[in-house]
């Protein structure tokens, strides 16, 4: 085991400081105008450090947006109550780490973050609606089940923490899930209406 | 009457012809990386005369991102249609029209951008929704419900137009309105969950 210092660190623990760093940069100030020299000064390592970890802005970038929404297991939740505990889960996931916002501020000008956000809902959420589908078309209808759950649970994200809009940045949490759980449950599983 | 050559232009069809060329130029980079240089080319205008004419990005910017949802008055339509018109109307905002991709871009890093789309869907949506509830307590839950109303209608235009997300981008407009009109519809009149 290594000991501890203020000066000492194992390259992992190097990473990990470097990749906090830049989650909260990127998430502050979005990709373009988040610099490796930012992100080292707020680390406190050397900026040629941080190349020599990462290679450049864009893999550091990739590395730094790793993110699992690590999603239960829905067809162990109760049907009716799948909406109010996705919406806890997405809230719960988006205050407590900052990668889906530095994603989401990065997603609309960079096509790398855009590919990890559709992996992220489409990759990730895709084959669990599928599961609560069993009888049904399978995939193609998960896919667009999962990018409708995408519209509103990115939609509000971007009002409640983004922009912010006042009045979805005020509501209280209990509000927020009254008001989308339904939205939600129908995305997942109302029966489709052009059918 | 003026003669219109290639050559001549007025004041006012210079300051459309860059209006023009910045909507489309934030639309298609965002705010950071668009420059008055590439949009005085993309205009076929000496960049000198676009800070002439508009004095910084920034305040080329703000007059760029100039608009008007031109929403229906909503006490006249059917009232079990309300979600199905506002999703169509929305379409056809987002679809003819660069201004509110360029904002949507911009407004993730930039907080002029940020406010412009505040007063878009707080200020121009508020008021309407506060007259399909006179009897409610009124600005307030209509600022709510307008807030509620931008989660999902910028969600979907952040998955079908910028990012986007196959499956949701590929959808069939009718589709579109099947799914996201009773969610609309629910922002606008259904009785509020929690009260």
């Amino acid at each position: 085991m290594t000991e501890q210092t203020g000066r000492r660190r194992t390259a992992d623990q190097t990473r990990a400081v470097i990749l906090t760093a830049a989650r909260e940069r990127f998430a502050a100030d979005g990709y373009e105008r988040a610099t490796i020299r930012s992100i080292a000064a707020d680390a406190a390592i050397d900026p040629a450090m941080v190349m020599r970890y990462f290679g450049s802005k864009e893999k550091l970038f990739a590395a730094a947006a790793e993110f699992d929404l690590r999603l239960p297991d829905l067809t162990e939740l109760p049907r009716d109550e799948l909406g109010a505990r996705l919406v806890e889960h997405f809230l719960d996931r988006w205050e407590g780490d900052d990668t889906l916002m530095a994603l989401l501020r990065a997603s609309v000008t960079n096509e790398a973050a855009a590919e990890r956000m559709r992996q992220i809902f489409a990759g990730q959420l895709g084959p669990l609606i599928a599961h609560l589908h069993p009888g049904d078309a399978g995939d193609p209808a998960a896919a667009v089940r999962a990018g409708l759950l995408a519209t509103q649970t990115l939609g509000l994200a971007l009002c409640r923490y983004v922009l912010p809009i006042g009045p979805v940045a005020d509501l209280p949490r209990a509000t927020v899930v009254a008001w989308i759980a339904p939205v939600v449950q129908r995305y997942l599983i109302a029966p489709d209406p052009t059918a």
